[in-house]
């Protein structure tokens, strides 16, 4: 592949880096170099996304230079003056340093020194945070977290700009700024720093990075193998335990996106400055692999709201701007060109430079979407994600089975649950994390009690609870130890299956669940069908909770309601925040309830096990200080078995438009559903409303080879392995 | 004006008509000319707009055309198949029968032909529609409404092609369809017809295009006179009777956007049937001032949501369509074109070309929205709607004042309510009708019971409530008699003010509003300030609910909250449907509430009368079927009093961003809120964090010219006038 001069950077600071152009340790920056910058502020305007990158940055930073220099003494919690004051500096000193190095213009140098000058200053005179709280205390910020991230930003400004600094300068900065502050988030903080974690990788991008600028090898060591240097910690086995061999991450795709940022900035500042390293390369490329997957875990631009997570994240965040510019820069695929397009943004760096450049260039091309299994944990079996999607489009249906493992302390209890995106909207929902960023009447901007309450708990969720219970106790540490298998993963054409098993979720309770994205000739998006297996080894009460989007416009059954006075459903688990509106007693023929969501209708369709109750409901109760979202729910129970097998099909259907004033299809298709278990599976059929007719068998067995027989309506049925779809069209 | 030879369309029917070429009757399309064909036929793909419409109606019709011909016996009530398909078939026939116009390909001719020849087999033999209910009943629909609309298309569909036919052919439409549905619409329900509603509107002009068509002048007489003939009724009274001077409906926006379109599809006819007529011209040109008075009632596209409106009605609908495309014919108001080029749609007539000739060779220019005061009533003295915009943008901020008459059976309770838009959102909001527009699973797509028990009722609006009954005891007749007094009006840049005063809407209860929308230096956007005077003859309950949309991030006083049993707050006159989260009782200094809305914050800033609770509550109550939305409301509340007056401040604040994870001034910039009456004037001083203040003085008396002066806080206040305001900058 060929590459402009401009990305041969890198510094050749330690002895193991191949023979090229030497520069004296102090007088280089890692990401730019001096013979490169005429080239750069050449093209700086020449293409649209780094030129409005530019101008930007130039805004906020010029901006900044009007305000002064503001190095207030920490005070606040997130969302306050001064906790938002420090966070406009770091990116104030990242952006100069970026722009003197585009533009050459020494004012942007000059600003970036006072202002770490100033922190020099204040620095060395900080203890804890005042308004830290039980999660580790920073100093510029209430938690450390965020004194690695100021330091990640600002050390890259610092970088930019010292070597023209004087010896003085410098010597002030990196004592009085830089290495106190890589010793606090190091030595300074030690059970933090070895620790397998994003906090940790934070903590050791900042430690590594300071330790590449200052030209400080033992720092660079510490922050890649850990305090102890055995390489039990630090950032190598953080890349080697915190992805699966797919590179999904540990805490899911909200927290892969978040934790993407510290991986990537330092793996390019060791390609930069260690290039023998291969970092890139290391464990068959997996950090490539995470930013492609980082990627493929979102709908229409918005990750999956799984485990903590903010529902409103999107790739329009800098963490993807700087790990789609890192991989075009190390991979040249035109696939991640598009993304940058949707962003509309780049990094003001030679890598964004390069994805500006080939994007003006006409050189992008689609990303991949496709329906794919995530393996994860480190050995890739400890279950995944399973996301069917029906194209590629950003309106096309995407349903995704969590089967992953627990995800540390972020991790919510609801293994092998799932969500639907269909038409462009969340369909079948998640509720993500309590929390509201940043705002500081809610907490501080930090997680809710209701994250713990609600948020977390399995019946905030789209999965088995029993006794309403949360998975493990609610124990996380518990659930750590334990995963979902994923026995089967298939997509071709008729269908895309997913079936996966959690034993040791509640004791004495096995599990197991097979979720189908089934194409149905007619139907506006497939349907999504649903088969839940219980096995308890004492009779219980089993919820199978359905939390939907949008307003009911059919229910199939009588209701008993509660119209005048809502009671609560129950006293913990997430019970005490379920108002409960309705219950009833459905059958196998009126089982159903529809809604709408902007212009289409969703008929989700039951199965009722035996003595089984529908409860509909919505979130909200036990909630004074008004933290959550209302949001509606169905919950189908079966109480005193032991065990019981919940049987439903998503249908999406019909059309709404308001501006012709047309309604089609607002009822639904499907006529009947049906259930039977043969020795060896379970047959679903779906009777169209056309009279066409879709069976699917479910072996209990995974083996791909098995050969399976069954009667149905005295017709046979004979397949091989899993799973079979056997149509019978219309007029047959 | 230069207009191009396609726009003397029209026939010379009757003897009034001026000197132009003649044809004989039954041989000429009101809309198209023969000559013109060619002309059209090739500029038809010239222009993006019309050429998209083309290809649209086009794959419209042809897909009809593979269907066949369906003519089914009447059945299913609105949504339904039966009802369905005969909007099908109307929307084909006026489709087929423009193709043909413009194409000329017979084959179009051919199957409007054929579809109506069915219907002139079928329609002979109908009796009242078997899914009729308590209104009007229609034969191929179930409310003779729609069949109003199926003749004012089919019948245009029929001019189109009538010349081409047999005389055999042509009798057999014209005795077999036509002439008795209109002998059906006008003296089969001659109760309807002779009204002054849109429904009649809607039947006039069906009678009145069928009268033209089949050159039958009679029809077309009482069409524009009514059955008698003597003008009280028809199409010429309602166009007296049912808009303001200023072009304001009297059922508001929402039925405005749909009366629009028989008004102005049959004033076109009469234009180009009866030139001499001067349809447009009648009245000060009022049609025309409605049709940009539909426009400017609308925010980013869609309609105030007022009196029983479906909120996801906007622009792009085809009365819309037809009203900018025949408007623009008229008046060529290179304005109308830029809303045109908003829709993105025109109509497939001589009309519409002219408007996509004139968008593609950029005529257009923007609309001018603006703040204005839309008189309501024949004599724009039954009050009016107040319209605030901070600017003509689509993210601008609008508020609007409710201050019209009843509105007859679809007009709400609400006098002297408001709403308010902004950033893009409904933020302080309407309910809108309680309705699914088609969807047969709701009560066949009619108003559903809850419309009457909710959306109608006042405590569902931002006004005053009397002892938790709604306006005129919930009687529309009664409140059709009273409208509220726009006593003052005025738009500047320091402020747009409106005060009105109801009397007569509660017994021996008189209140006045005034609405201030307010720039403030610094704000994101106008702070609102209400103040609402109640004067009655004895003591009462006085509720004034907000209705706002968004979730609350901080209150600022003590709550006692419902967290674990919902009650309800009341048993009639919507408050039956309210559930009481909790209530509060604030004070001067920390009344106020703080929402979240996409990305910013609202502060609703209350000064609590004496001895006033504020109730916090979501509708949704008593509601089995789930036919409401669940909304979030706040109640000031006032018992024992016989007068008092509620002051509040809505302020706009803040950023919250997702993707930069920066969030500012989530907290309310205001310190303090003070009102004090003097002898003549009341005086609300508004405090600023900043330490600028803002005083607005309202005098009792409308009178532009009077002097007052007032003394606050040691300063002397002189103005002239109803309203002034006066500002101290910060520092002083």
């Amino acid at each position: 592949m060929t590459r402009i001069p401009l990305f041969l950077a890198g510094t050749a600071l330690f002895a193991a880096a191949p023979a090229r152009t030497q520069t004296a340790p102090g007088t280089q920056p890692t990401l730019f170099r001096a013979a490169e910058m005429a080239a750069t502020a050449k093209q700086a305007t020449a293409y649209p996304l780094f030129a409005a990158e530019q101008t930007r940055v130039r805004k906020e930073v010029d901006k900044a230079i009007r305000a002064g220099i503001v190095v207030p003494v920490p005070r606040d919690p997130g969302g306050g003056y001064t906790h938002e004051q420090h966070k406009r500096n770091y990116t104030a000193i990242y952006g100069a340093g970026l722009l003197f190095r585009i533009t050459g213009e020494k004012r942007y140098a000059d600003y970036a020194r006072a202002m770490l000058l100033d922190y020099a200053r204040l620095y060395p005179t900080l203890a804890n945070h005042p308004a830290a709280s039980d999660q580790r205390p920073g100093r510029l910020f209430w938690q450390s977290l965020n004194d690695s991230v100021w330091a990640v930003y600002a050390v890259q400004g610092y970088d930019a700009i010292r070597e023209t600094l004087s010896e003085t300068d410098r010597a002030t900065i990196d004592s009085g700024v830089f290495h106190p502050m890589a010793r606090f988030l190091s030595t300074g903080q030690a059970d933090e720093f070895d620790q397998i974690h994003n906090h940790a990788t934070w903590a050791c991008a900042a430690v590594g990075m300071i330790g590449y600028t200052l030209r400080e090898p033992d720092l660079v060591n510490v922050a890649l193998k850990g305090l102890k240097g055995d390489g039990k910690f630090g950032f190598l086995a953080q890349i080697d335990q915190l992805f699966s061999p797919d590179g999904y991450y540990v805490e899911g795709p909200y927290y892969q996106r978040y934790a993407m940022l510290p991986f990537v900035l330092f793996a390019r500042f060791i390609e930069a400055n260690e290039p023998n390293r291969q970092i890139f390369k290391h464990r068959d490329g997996v950090l490539l692999k995470a930013i492609r997957t980082s990627i493929q875990t979102t709908y229409d631009g918005y990750f999956f709201p799984l485990n903590d997570a903010m529902p409103d994240k999107s790739l329009r965040t800098d963490e993807l701007y700087q790990a789609v510019a890192i991989g075009y820069e190390v991979t040249r695929d035109p696939a991640l060109l598009s993304i940058a397009g949707w962003q509309g943004r780049t990094t003001l760096t030679p890598d964004g430079l390069a994805v500006a450049r080939d994007l003006a260039g006409g050189k992008a091309k689609p990303f991949p979407f496709a329906s794919q299994f995530l393996s994860d944990g480190p050995d890739g079996d400890r279950g995944g994600l399973a996301i069917m999607r029906s194209g590629p489009g950003d309106k096309d249906q995407v349903l995704v089975a969590k089967n992953a493992a627990m995800g540390m302390g972020h991790g919510h209890f609801d293994k092998l649950s799932w969500i639907l995106y269909d038409n462009g909207h969340a369909i079948v929902t998640d509720y993500g994390a309590a929390r509201f960023l940043n705002v500081e009447s809610k907490d501080g901007g930090r997680y809710l009690k209701e994250n713990e309450s609600w948020a977390k708990q399995t019946v905030a969720h789209n999965t088995l609870v029993v006794n309403e219970t949360s998975n493990f106790g609610g124990k996380w540490k518990a659930g750590n130890k334990l995963a979902p298998r994923q026995l089967f993963w298939s997509s071709d054409a008729s269908a895309t299956v997913s079936t996966a098993e959690m034993i040791g979720a509640y004791p004495g309770v096995r599990y197991r669940r097979t979720l189908v994205q089934l194409p149905v000739e007619g139907s506006e998006s497939p349907l999504v069908v649903d088969l839940l297996d219980v096995t308890g080894d004492k009779p219980a009460t089993y919820d199978l909770p359905l939390h939907y989007s949008g307003q009911i416009t059919a229910i199939g059954f009588p209701l008993q309601s509660n119209a005048t006075e809502r009671p609560v459903l129950g006293k913990a688990a997430g019970y005490q925040h379920i108002w409960v509106d309705a219950t009833g007693t459905p059958n196998a023929d009126n089982a159903t309830v529809t809604w709408i969501n902007d212009n289409r209708f969703y008929t989700w369709r039951m199965l009722p096990p035996e003595g089984s109750s529908v409860i509909l409901g919505e979130s909200g109760a036990n909630d004074p200080r008004f933290n959550l979202r209302r949001e509606p729910m169905l919950i189908q129970r079966v109480t005193g078995v032991a065990n019981t097998r919940f049987v439903g099909v998503l249908e999406p259907h019909g059309n709404y438009d308001a501006g012709e004033e047309k309604t089609i299809a607002s009822n639904s298709r499907i006529r009947r559903l049906a259930h039977v278990r043969t020795a060896d599976a379970d047959l679903i059929t779906i009777d169209l409303a056309d009279g066409g007719r879709v069976t699917l068998a479910i072996a209990s067995s995974a083996d791909a080879n098995a050969a399976h027989s069954a009667t149905l309506d005295g017709r046979k049925l004979e397949w091989n392995g899993h799973f079979a779809r056997f149509d019978t069209p219309k007029g047959r």
